[in-house]
Formats: C-alpha cells, structure tokens, sequence
C-alpha cells in the first residue's frame, strides 16, 4: 500500500468515482468540491458501480482550496470550461515533488497545467468511463472505466514512461482501475480525438445518440469523414494514426449501447460545452503545423454558437 | 394584353401568388391543385399582399393534369422535392411551341425540366419572394416578389435574352411583378445559392432565424466561409463571382428583418427539404469539375440526417 496523497479538484461524476475507488482502496484522498461540499460533508459518497456498489462514509471534503493539504498527486477532474481556476487551485496543493494528474478531454490542456506548476511533472489521463452525477455525493458507474496515462513534456515529445506514472499506475491498479501506459500522450490524446469529435460533436448539433448517427448512411459518411480530419491534425503533429484505427472506432461504436455523448449530456443540462479543449484546440495545433481542417472548423463554429445559446438558457431559467 | 395561357403546376404560396398575380391582371391561368383543390374551387383564391389585398373568387381549378388545357407557359412552382412527379405532370400540358417556367430553389432544376421536355424553351425564373401559405387557398404576401429570369441551354451556356423571356417578363410586369433578365443563367443561379446555402442549412441545423446567426461572430464567420465554397463552386463552373458580393450579402442581411429562411420553415412543418436541389446539386455540380466543397458538404450530411428525422417525425404525427 502505497501512502501516497491524492487531492481531487472537481468531484463531479469523473473525479468522484476514480477519488471514491481510491479512497476504498485504503489511500488517503482529499475531495475539493462547490456545489455538493455540505451534503458530502454529512453523508459521504455513495457509489453505485458496475463493479459493485460503495459508500464511503467519512470523507476529506473541502470547500476552499486554502483549508487542503499538500498532496502528492494532485487530479485535475474539472470540465475544461473551468479551466481559468486551475492557476488558483493548483499552486497551493501540489507538493514540491509532485505530480499533477490531468483526467480532462481534448487537447492542449496539458500546456494549461505545465504554465501554471512549470516545476512539476504533469501526467495526462485519458479516461475510458461511462458515469454521471445522478444527486449530490451520488455517482452511478454505468461502465467502462479505465485510464490510459502518458507524461507530459515540453511541447508534447514523446518521453517514455516515467516512474511517476508506474507509481500512479500501481495506485490506480490497487483500486481495481485498469491502468495502461503510453510514452507518447500526444499520440493517445489525437487517437481519442478520432472518436470524441465527431460523435461529441455531432451529438449536440443533430441532437441525436450514436446509434441514430450510426444509422443514416449521410452522418455515418461524415463521422467517416471527420475521422479523416482527426488523423490529418495527428499528422500535422508528426504522430501517425493508420487509417485501420477509422474503420475500428466505426465498427466499435456500431456495437456499443446507444449511448449520448458527454458533450450532449452537458449541453442537455445547460451546461457549457467543451468546445475549446476538444475542437478550438486541435484546429489551433493543426493550423501552427499549417494544416486546415474544414469540416472540423465548421462543427467547431457550429457549437460556438450553439454553446452559447445554452448557456444563455441557462441563465434566463435562473432568474 | 397577351393572350398567352398560363398553367400553374403547384398552387402553394409562391404558384398560387403569382399565378394569382397573372389572373388578376386578365390572363387565362390554370390552376393543378392538390390539398387545396375543394376549397379554391368554391371559394377561390385570397391574397393578403403588402402590395394590397385581393381576392379571386372565380379560378380554373383542376386536380388531375388530364383535365387541363395545353398553356403557353407552364409554371414549375412545386418545391423541388416533388419533382419526380414532373415527368407525368409537364408533357400532357404544355403547348408544343410553349415554355417551361422554373420557379424553383437551387441549381440543376432546368436540366431536370430538359430532359422531360427536350423540345420545349426551358426559362428559370429566380424569386425572390417572402409569402406564406396560411390557409387553404389562402395566401400572405409580406415581402418582395421580383423574379429574375433566365433562358436555360444545354450545359447552362449563356445564350442571352430570348424573345420568350421578354415575352413573359412583359406579363409579368403587366402583372405588377418586377422582373429583371440575365444572359446567364447558371450565374444567377450561384449568385442566389450564396445566400441560400448558408442561411437555409444554418438556419435548421442550429435553429435559429438570420439575426441570430448574424449576432453571433462564429455564425458569422461561417456563413462568410460558407459563402466562399459558393463562389468557388461558381468559379468551377466559369462563373465568377467578386468576394464583394459576399460582404453585399452580409450587410443586407444584417439590415433585413429577422427572418426565418423557407428551408426552416419546410422543417418547422415537418416537410421534406430541399436539400438536393440547393446543396446535393452544388456539391455535384462543382465535384464533376474537380472541386471539393467541404464545409457545404458537412451541411449537407447534416441536413439529410435531419430530413429524414423530420419526415419521419411528420409520418408518426399522421398515424
């Protein structure tokens, strides 16, 4: 048993699972949380998994980012759209020879981190987990779950596998996460663009689920065709994705349950979009490497607009 | 006063509008109805018109083509997702040294028309109207109304202003009915597709009217890209088209009236859209010279889905 600190910044339904599983696993993990800090407060996590169900009676819930420790690793479980807090909440966890674990979507948000703790190691996460908040402290695991890590160096080289990550490796591991390593996060980050664009995209624009996108040959062809895009802006950062990897993530989302993305969950309730991360950062690194990509540009505008209809949504429903 | 008889295929708002017009000025006009067919042969036709009110009491009124004369100028104005009627409508009425009057959206329209009636003039007339159909034979006219018309030859060669195309402009002016002449066609069309093609498809993909899309500086911006793809498409079929127009374009619709386009409006009533004749044949005509058009090829992907979706939602409503 490891006696590493975890802290967790932003306990919705992906930084509550993975901070619960660790905490059941015998580690000493703190929660930063806003909106659900008094109800976790007083009755804990409850964690109703797949894998089994768990409560987790007693936990170290903050609401202040001033009143936690200083951790060894510190997770990053935010949306995206919230990612001007980090240079406040970053600074004053992580410990002098820590680590930041960055469990976020899209691309780029790496460099975010990097800027703000220059002197710590920055691993990045990419998450394979199917979950929602369904009340406060209350996360259902529907399925999948595993963790794909990769450390980050200056402008993405490609730097093996540390010992930091086979140490977060093995924690995560212990607490029943399936863990594996990549030495080029880059790499990982473009191949989960490959499903994430279209489908998150797409979702939201058409307001359909994947099985209905799947369905008509005309968003089939352009899935397709945003595919190829993704690979195109992989290539333009000098990683190479075979065009095997299209027809693989084609077929495998055929087979999967009817599923509604997590950019159509977030934009169903009102919430901002992950438009930057995931699309305006990619367009951004492709375009520096000289590489337009047209259609990816057009669901890109396409949800600028949208996202901000729905946040003007939520507002007026608030007032 | 000409003596030339008009047939009106398709009394919806625009047929109906301009047929209306033609009649009301003193010419013989044959109305193919289907829907309206018992209410305007009892009641006639009412046209609420900025221009002033009128109404018809008395009109030829038919619902099968076998029981109409042969016209002069047989007028296309269905919308083009009924055109695989066109090859049982047109031949049985028009006159062997007669016209064909294209009132139709989009490109590719009159080649459809040829090779029907290969021995007749074919005449694409551009509208540029703002009416509405609020009832059975009941027609509101709000805004503009001229047409431009155009003399089709085989692969769109401008041929010039033909003598049947003055024929009808006379009519039309006659009728109250502004009407300008190109030598050229397939220009006119693209120049209309500039507008068209942006607003229509944003318009019901992201659900919004024109002042919305032109509020928002992503829209914006994507409505200007969309514009170039219109203009390259143009440019592949030697037609030029000045980058001017596009900001022409923008300005006036920034200064219009909020406006729902007729494409948003066919989805809002669950309708088929015309998604071929503005975007399919775009996209075709400028593939066969060799040019992708990527941005408008997204759109179009997106609105077949979308079609299908709203002709599926309108067939359960009917059972």
């Amino acid at each position: 048993m490891s006696n590493r600190k975890y802290g967790i910044i932003g306990t919705g339904a992906l930084g509550g699972f993975y901070g619960a599983k660790l905490q059941q696993a015998g580690l000493e993990v703190h929660f930063l949380l806003r909106s659900d800090y008094l109800e976790v407060t007083q009755s804990g996590l409850v964690v109703d998994s797949k894998d089994g169900n768990f409560v987790l009676k007693q936990v170290k819930a903050y609401n202040d980012v001033k009143k936690m420790p200083q951790c060894d690793v510190v997770v990053v479980a935010l949306k995206t759209t919230q990612n001007h807090l980090l240079s406040a909440l970053l600074p004053p966890i992580i410990q002098p020879n820590g680590v930041v674990l960055v469990l976020q979507n899209g691309i780029g948000v790496e460099e975010e981190v990097a800027r703000i703790v220059p002197n710590v190691e920055v691993i990045g996460g990419l998450c394979f987990l199917c979950a929602n908040k369904v009340g406060p402290g209350h996360i259902l695991h529907l399925d999948y779950g595993q963790i794909l890590l990769g450390a980050y160096a200056a402008n993405y080289q490609a730097i093996g596998i540390t010992d930091k990550m086979q140490q977060i490796a093995a924690d995560l591991e212990n607490a029943g996460i399936s863990t594996e390593l990549t030495p080029d996060l880059l790499l990982g980050r473009w191949q989960k663009l490959v499903w994430n664009i279209p489908y998150n995209g797409l979702s939201v624009i058409l307001d359909a689920t994947t099985d209905e996108l799947m369905a008509n040959p005309h968003t089939c062809k352009l899935v397709e065709q945003l595919m190829s895009e993704v690979l195109m802006g992989a290539k333009s950062s000098d990683r190479l994705i075979p065009e095997s990897f299209i027809q693989k993530m084609l077929e495998h989302t055929v087979k999967m349950t009817p599923y509604r993305t997590s950019m159509k969950v977030d934009y169903d309730q009102g919430r901002p979009l992950e438009v930057e991360a995931i699309f305006g950062n990619s367009l951004r690194k492709a375009k520096l490497a000289g590489v337009d990509l047209p259609k990816i540009s057009c669901l890109y505008h396409q949800l600028k607009f949208l996202d901000r209809k729905s946040i003007l949504k939520d507002t007026t429903d608030l007032t």
